[in-house]
């Protein structure tokens, strides 16, 4: 079934682009605005990486990735509530995403607020749903709604967010960053592989999914740290150091430019021996190591 | 059981007010912030409505309700997170709320911001901790967490905030009025009511509680609207005449003070009606009448 890595990811992404389409396909009125403004955010383009993992674990536990696009789009809506709300004036205060205007650049901020808002909310909604109409039974509901809530709440995302808000202007340690990304960025992307081996029904796997997640994770975060910097200096037409120091706290102005690469070629490979437990796990290796190469 | 309103509601409140509090006492390091913030809102006052139906509709369909005070927290936590979100500057601007500064002027505004979002999400996690701890089986949990989310999102609360703020300045409808509030406040208060009989299993009470909750909304809404027009004229010295026109569009300005009375006269006259298909509903019955001649 696999061929190349671009095919199969492209399937993937049409899919839940069509998918996360359809929730906002209605705008009833006097209230569309705020379905136009979901659908801006939701459709504003990046990798859909979360739901990819998501759908990518199912099916290497044997499940049918087919009939979880709907639940795919839940994690999704998760990361993109958490991408509007960042971006507002009262956290980072950034008028552009993806090259386009945020969304309280595009929307009223109160639309933007509330658009995150149903976002967050939505998720809870479609996981019932797809147990109310037979799609999973009420036990794996239950599984989904705990792996994400907590995932997304104090324990997880929002409380990164937190520790990352706190952190500001601060020398942090190694250890308080691995914290912070573990629950800023982390959190998420383990609930996509833990949600995608749930769906599959092969709970003695979720150990295994967790721990390649974690791993990723935190390499994901790394080279994101590097690009931010690489990216800035090759705009700046400055020579790329190893001495980097930033104001904020990240992987590079902890560890310098050449480290941060190191640590996130060894979590890319620790990552790797772990996917060897999945059978049939050609395009996550694949797209596993492309990540730590990726461009942007 | 039932000795008279106030020892009954005080005692509700306790009890609710303490497993309230459960859920923040303990703050991790680095995050604390955000639980402080949490507990500030969810313990700054308030009738507590909203879980007290939840619990006494549970007791009257003949559950237990002491078994469920996690869950009779969960509304209180969305209704604080839409308060935390609507006193937000970019949304009512709201300095004080209920005689304290609002939860953005006694913590920073991103951390209001992350209070609300995780108010928002937890009720999701108290309900699926509470299906896999076995206090209620997966199918009530996954009602639970449809009633709730629906109640939440854009066709109920957040959907209703919506229309609030695109209607502003306009003058609307009775009935756009009446869609306003159905969705904004009373979608909140409806779930309440229906989460507490769907713990009971009495499922054919279902739409009795929903009429009921329909009814109890609408009253509750005018009643406020009537309380903030005479309070106003009350701290000005002036008189209330049925005249009063305000800028923001409300039953009083829909209806003029006399009509609206007389409409939430009608209405909690239809609730208590509705009542009359529950069992031991003396309480209720009490409350549902204090609530129509309250002053504040």
């Amino acid at each position: 079934m696999y061929k190349d890595l671009n095919t199969t990811l492209d399937d993937y992404c049409k899919k839940i682009e069509d998918h996360l389409l359809s929730f906002t396909a209605d705008k009833p009125a006097l209230r569309s605005i705020v379905y136009e403004a979901m659908e801006y955010s939701l459709m504003a383009g990046g990798k859909r990486l979360r739901p990819v993992l998501m759908l990518e674990f199912c099916r290497m536990c044997g499940g049918d990735p087919d009939k979880y696009l709907d639940l795919a789009c839940t994690i999704e809506m998760i990361h993109t509530f958490s991408l509007i709300h960042d971006d507002l004036p009262c956290m980072d205060d950034d008028d552009f995403r993806r090259g386009k205007p945020s969304c309280h650049k595009a929307f009223p901020e109160s639309i933007a607020l509330l658009a995150g808002d149903a976002l967050n909310t939505l998720p809870f909604e479609v996981i019932s749903e797809n147990a109310l109409n037979g799609v999973i039974d009420p036990r794996t509901a239950v599984m989904l709604v705990s792996v994400l809530s907590k995932a997304v709440g104090c324990e997880g995302m929002i409380g990164g967010q937190v520790i990352d808000l706190m952190s500001e202007g601060k020398d942090i340690s190694v250890e308080d960053l691995n914290e912070l990304q573990s629950h800023k960025t982390g959190a998420l992307i383990e609930a996509a592989c833990v949600m995608g081996v749930i769906l599959a029904g092969k709970y003695n796997m979720i150990a295994h999914a967790a721990a390649y997640a974690s791993a990723l994770g935190r390499a994901f975060q790394i080279v994101d740290d590097i690009l931010d910097v690489t990216s800035t200096f090759e705009e700046l037409g400055k020579p790329i150091g190893s001495d980097v120091q930033q104001h904020k706290c990240t992987y590079v102005s902890a560890l310098g430019l050449d480290r941060a690469y190191i640590e996130a070629q060894k979590l890319t490979s620790e990552a790797l021996s772990i996917l060897d437990s999945f059978e049939d796990n050609g395009f996550l290796q694949e797209l596993t190591s492309k990540l730590l190469n990726r461009r942007s």
